[in-house]
């Protein structure tokens, strides 16, 4: 089986960029496509945020201007917890070199927020962990999808009623085509409930992102595995990966 | 077993058209029967827009006039994701061979549209990729179905209440009803969340299309499979194919 | 095990329907019993309808009058299908042996007008092709079940709510009571989605009619098969058949 | 492991009712306890109302007044059906010592009418087949219960919203109640949709009767099954008995 | 594994109240814990009621006093299953040592009558056979789920909506709380539908009780089980012990 | 697999709060991370609350100060439970060492009360036994998420529809982060209905917390087990390990 020929698109604009994951960039002709989004999904404790943590890491040493946007309020803890699997936040923040945005769900803006912080701060690197509690916000859609506002305002131009599956899906789409501006390259979290065997807990992302990474675990057999399930293209393999986590993230073993 | 004897019939209508795909052709007496429409199903990361991809190119080989139906915005994303598995597309959209028609689902006009081009446009060849997000577009079906108006428009001469299995039967039975118009031969693709057994999002189109190919694969085995699900007029294998997906696109193996 | 002895009752009533499959009537005691109502059901692409072409066939090569109704536009398509296996039904057509009727959704009087056509068109072959959509239209049910409106007009004089389980099977009542008029032998044919277990779209039908057919296949075994699930006052197998359709049709094998 | 000792009690009031099922009485201490209520549950096909006309042809035999409440309009269908397993019922109707009720499920006063006709025709052996529809029809439920109207009068008396869990299990109780009257012993079957694992379409009537006959097929092995799944005061085995169905109706085998 | 040392507890208040089922006891060192509530739960004809029965008969040996309530009208028929199992209940009812309390469902004051019951009634052993009914009636909460007053009645002092999980579990809180007055000990019973893994009908009952008992059954085996899958207090084994039901009612083997 | 290596970070925050469980402190580098919240799930009766007390009284022998919520009404209940497994709590309540704080959810700042007593009690164990019933109380949620308002009150600043997941994930997250005030370490406890797969009742805590211990049990094998699901900022192994529960409480075996 012949690899996937590479060699013309490469000098187009398939340029890749590092996972920062020991052993996964070879597995991706080196990284994720450049200005893709990667769904990086998993059941709860399997490691969805240190995946983030080392793709942020990864552009970091790189000099690149990374983004993470976050629905948590404890934004401290996230700084604190990547410290705990080795990584040094902290500095990178206080040179501007790295931004951790809180999303508040609560502000009407707050599309528009992340819209913004996108398009005007020049990051290579984007994070949205996680995308579940955001996309889970009722919005009407209006203006052709271009503008979102909140439910509470009432909406007479909006063609989908709220809480539709046609809503949900439009509203990831929106917020799918915000990540994508500036040719930034982006992962986003889902959640995904023990026992679903969905790729996120819409069901709806894992169709409109680029690539999916799964993280999964099995109890039992006291394995953690990370499993490429789709890469725009990208030839690659499907087998789920044994992976250890230790001080400086994710390896595959 | 012998096959199933088409010699007469094939002087009457059934024309073949090929798929584009490497080996299915021979599974297919030749390829998809004309006129016919052909549900393409997968969870993500199965291949589906390959697929269509492979159907586009072998008629642009031929000098048939193709469609691309796609309620992605992205429409240069889609481009740029055909070059990347090998099809040179914007040659054959600068000379008007190919069409990508972006649908914007938040327009009143939508079905119209598509129907219009799809009359007047004399295409042979027409993908809609997916129907997943137009089919779940609320509507009013009135004038016996021939007539389809959003939903926020209100209808005194619906019969079927907005959002009920019937009304989402009968946009979707419209739908089929303009692509095969003109004696074009169809693709449609739809999404399967994992871990469900339908053979499409709405769990309904499988019924009423003439063919079904199913995409599927083993992350344990690696292995990714294509299945002829049905095909009306043909008698094929209901086995799973192992399939490659390579520079070039799916091929049989 | 001594055969269901049905010498006796014969001479009554008990005339036996051909059912056209090779193979199948020999299981049935020489096919459906006539005046009953037999359910086919199965997943796409099993050959429901290729069962009703067969029993439409046999019919007319003994010179009986028969009917097909469908709620699919597409009559046309239905005919060439046929011809497609085999069946060559337009001469049928236009010697007024057979009947096509297009059961139009919308029309109010949709059941008046099957009901009129049964009661005065002297068929002993009635086919339903699908019974699925014209049961899930909402209908309110008044005069003791005996007549049915459109829900969109208002009715204070019915007992049960519309989209009710009870209005649900009343209404499948109602549209087997008028098939069994007349003393026609009559198939309908049901929806099951893939991976449900019930022997219908909506799970009553099965319970109202004399017999069941169903149809299945398993892909990775590539085999079709067909069970006879239950067939009133006939004993028979309840093994799953191996069938293959051919030039002609479904044949036990 | 000794047998249940009824010498006792069998003096007092626990006379067995023979179910006409050969095999079936050895099994149930002579058969159903007087005055007892069984359910009949099984999947489409699996002879539930054979098992009713049996137990009816046994009571006939031993000069039994009985009834046979059906929901079927089709009242001469289930005559004819009865002759076809070689019980010819007329004969009795014509004598007056059998009686089919249609309970129109539209008409206001069913349970009245059902109630009247137990407590004034002198019935030891009453069947219900089937209580599924009866069970759905939704009602009030006035007076302690002891009083039911139909869903579409007002009441402005009753505890129970239309359609809730206790408006449902309060309705089979009180249809348990009329049935249980002047000491008839009673069968009442109920459909289970094929895949269900519950006893009874309602997944209530199984909690609220004093036995339950369940009925089963193995397609692939050809076989039937009776299992007596509970029986009042009646040491039993759980063992799915294999049965034949021929002439004669149900034989354990 | 040394046993649950009890020595010091048991001279404070842990004393135990016997079962009445041969070899249960010993598994719960001594029996149920005193003012405990016990669940009793399983599928249809698992023997829950038997349980009870036995658990009374055990009490009225010892002299106590004892309340058995059900919501079951047919008291007369539980005295009689009780009898068919070995049980005259009816010479303690004379002298007044046991009581049948029929909770009437209909009426509004049902939890005030359960109430004062238990409060004045100086029961030792209390059965509330089913909970399920009760549980299942629409209440609102007030006064800080002090009191109950039906549905039907207007509250705006109530905090959570009617049928909402949060009135379901204050309501069955709420009747726990009416049974662990006065120090009593009590078996409430609880229907599991076949098919059920849940440990009662309503999901949340067996989080709220002191011990539960699970029956349960295994036709193909012809085997019943009961399993104690808690007791408060208690060191106990989890395995399933076999069980038969007899003349005395059940008895481990 | 070397371990994780936490020698500098412990230096700086990662103080290790012993969980009092004999052998689970050394699979956790020395307990739970100081200022975390940890999730006891499991189905009925595996022990949660016995884990609760098991960290109580470790933190009662270090001379820490302890709060124990409940929305259980019967507080001696639980104090004379922890006594029956070997935790005299009463004497630590009287030196004002440890409170038992009953929750009242019909009040409406139920919320504030527990904030109140966490800011100001100066504890270093809190423990919420359960979330369950908390979480399910229909709240309002205002001003950015930090008010909460019962929602018998009228809100027209909240953003998210009463019931929607939106509100319960914000009223989740809510909950955590008043318990997570002042640098106490918690335990919360979730119920999981059985046959469920999710890690809590509400499937969304798991996500929002920084540790999981599952609680689980094997009836026919009678074996309990505790499996460390997730714990941040911890390498710890993914098996079940067996424990067993006695006086004293849990130990791992």
């Amino acid at each position: 089986m012949d690899p996937f020929g590479m060699e013309i698109k490469q000098t187009i604009r398939d340029k890749r960029i590092s996972t920062g994951i020991e052993g996964l960039d070879s597995l991706l002709l080196g990284g994720f496509p450049q200005g893709s989004i990667t769904l990086v999904s998993g059941t709860p404790g399997t490691g969805k945020t240190i995946v983030c943590f080392q793709y942020i890491d990864a552009g970091l040493k790189k000099g690149e201007k990374c983004l993470y946007l976050t629905s948590d309020e404890r934004v401290n803890n996230l700084i604190y917890q990547a410290k705990e699997v080795g990584f040094n936040f902290q500095s990178f923040i206080d040179k501007g070199q790295l931004k951790f945005l809180y999303l508040d769900l609560e502000r009407r803006d707050v599309h528009k927020e992340m819209d913004d912080e996108i398009r005007t701060g020049g990051y290579t690197r984007v994070v949205l962990d996680s995308l579940t509690p955001l996309s889970e916000v009722p919005v009407w859609l209006v203006n052709k999808g271009n503008e979102i506002i909140p439910s509470d305002l009432p909406s007479d131009r909006s063609t989908f009623p709220i809480n539709s599956i046609q809503a949900t899906r439009t509203h990831i789409r929106r917020i799918m085509s915000i990540l994508e501006e500036d040719d930034c390259t982006t992962l986003v979290t889902s959640e995904i409930p023990e026992g679903s065997r969905c790729l996120s807990r819409d069901s709806i992302s894992e169709f409109l992102v680029d690539g999916i990474l799964l993280l999964d675990l099995d109890s039992t057999m006291d394995r953690r595995k990370l499993t490429i399930r789709k890469m725009r293209g990208t030839k690659h393999t499907l087998k789920p990966q044994d992976i250890s986590i230790n001080e400086g993230g994710i390896r595959l073993i």
